[in-house]
């Protein structure tokens, strides 16, 4: 066991505020990272605040981890000191059931193991990347490739992730049209890797105030979901929405924008239960799915994808003293894109 | 044009009644049909009774009908007088669009022209099938193979096309967990459209009533839905559920059924709006969608799949007279497993 510095929250809606906690000892097959970089997601804020329903405290978020190895169970063969790897949203599986055998550990049907708010495989609670440092299984760690910073990597972790895999899972590439719904920490990530796909991106916000961004990191078309003649003018275009949005919004009206079979997948997630006619779904053949982020191959690929196609994510860096000022900020969209956090500040 | 007898509903919620209606004369590529029986689908009264929004009066419901041709226009070539022919949910679309295109009539981005309660591309009103003629372009028409009874091939127009159409979507056959939500008109053919296709078919009913009905169908298994335990139990295990059910369900639980990358698939539609939780789609990248009816070619795919598996309707013949009392039955699911109507008693 290792005492290490951390930012927890202590209890549910609580400021977070420095501590320690212990971290487990370097197993057989485990790596201990030295976390250098944090990226904070919304959903850190749901379940810090216990939006998304009871949550375990103390709390230390962070399932966007970039950092440096230093140190290797005898038993790892993947990695070496020094070298530069991230963590994402899960840290464990069961490794056995038939999604941790299709490389789908995400959707573990004995639970995946939480980077954080969970309890892991020995009924250990789980801490996250607001941390100096994490030790984490060799299976469930990744290579952040040489092209890409550590802090514009972070957020790959999970953003990068939760849009690259559906988009690849839908089929977002050339003659597609592809909307991103959202453009926030995910959204503008969705907008980068559907470009580099080859898709044609349109990005429907809720206004246009970030418009010009948009359209600089590969958005063809620009919306304002707050304005009605939208959903006139753009009715039965899509083939794929991504919706990355936690809010909750008007599923029927989104579902008119899809073309016949196409696909509204959901990233996002309301905390509270959505309203649906399901004659939106029939008329058109159309699908409303969901996706969670990716699996550990996946995210390898994902970030190789974006290490090729020079994709980090947009970041504003932050000490671990701005946190609590930070989630305020990601409450009222006002981040452009993804606060990351210098760990060497807690 | 001819006057030709039918039952219509005067007004929304009123009883139908014997009336005299006018079908068009005959034109180019029409063709008259003399309908033999024609089937009575729960649509018909959500329609009749204006329970999917407002409808047009007087209507003559009815598009599962089945008939032998009596007359041809001079440009006809699929078929001939005394030909058996059947006859569904729509009788024309624009034709032009991509959907038409693609053989998807019934997704025409310009909306298909309803057999009944609709109006034409003249703006004429189009009546349906409770009714001794009818006169079609042949393109909506499609043939009725010998194999099958036209009593037990009218209900196929509908009850068979609405099921068979996303069995093959979403790829029911061998090795897949297909799971049919109610044992109604839809259900009924459903379940023996997925067992003929190959897959291992489960029956979700309410209760058990119809429990020897379904394994003689073709039902390898059958659990009541009124049974927590169903759901406990069922946890994860179907690729496919295809819900023919009308009535409002809890569609968190019954996605909780599917494995990853299931779908949950509504031919049924409940007039009113349902609750979903997005995470119920999200873990296990699960799909909510639907489906209506199915294009012209697939139908008489359909039918000649049908003919070829030996794949009638379960029927309970009736006379014009009792229709009235037959939709207090169809109503109180008290019907095994479709009424039709002998249009000979009009």
């Amino acid at each position: 066991m290792t005492t290490v510095a951390a930012y927890a929250a202590p209890a549910a809606k609580a400021p977070l505020e420095r501590t320690t906690i212990e971290r487990r000892a370097v197993r057989e097959n485990d790596v201990l990272i030295e976390i250098k970089f944090a990226g904070i997601c919304h959903s850190d804020i749901h379940q810090a605040r216990e939006g998304w329903g009871e949550a375990l405290f103390p709390m230390v978020p962070g399932h966007e981890i970039a950092g440096v190895v230093t140190e290797v169970g005898p038993a790892v063969t993947k990695f070496a000191v020094g070298d530069r790897v991230g963590v994402g949203c899960m840290v464990d599986s069961c490794r056995v059931c038939e999604n941790c055998a299709a490389g789908l550990e995400q959707y573990c049907t004995d639970g995946n193991t939480g980077t954080y708010n969970a309890l892991d495989r020995n009924g250990e609670p789980t801490y996250g990347g607001y941390s100096t440092h994490i030790v984490v299984d060799e299976a469930f760690t990744v290579r952040i490739p040489d092209g890409l910073a550590l802090d514009e990597a972070a957020p790959l972790l999970c953003a990068g992730i939760t849009t690259y895999s559906p988009l690849r899972h839908w089929n977002a590439g050339p003659g597609k049209k592809v909307a991103i719904l959202g453009m926030g920490g995910l959204g503008h990530m969705g907008v980068k890797i559907a470009h580099a796909l080859g898709a044609e991106v349109t990005v429907l916000s809720q206004s246009l105030r970030k418009r010009d961004d948009g359209l600089k990191l590969g958005a063809d078309h620009y919306y304002a979901t707050s304005d009605p003649e939208t959903f006139t003018e753009l009715r039965g275009t899509f083939d794929l929405i991504l919706s990355t949005v936690s809010a909750p919004l008007d599923l029927d009206a989104h579902l008119s924008l899809l073309r016949s079979d196409g696909a509204f997948v959901n990233v996002g997630a309301p905390e509270e239960p959505v309203s649906l006619n399901l004659f939106s779904v029939i008329g058109g053949r159309k699908t409303l799915a969901g996706s969670g982020i990716g699996g550990i191959e996946e995210t390898q690929e994902m970030l190789d994808f974006c290490a090729a196609h020079g994709l980090g994510a947009e970041i504003e860096l932050i000490s671990a003293a701005e946190i609590n000022e930070a989630y305020e900020r990601v409450l009222a969209s006002d981040v452009r894109y993804r606060f990351v956090i210098d760990t060497a500040t807690i």
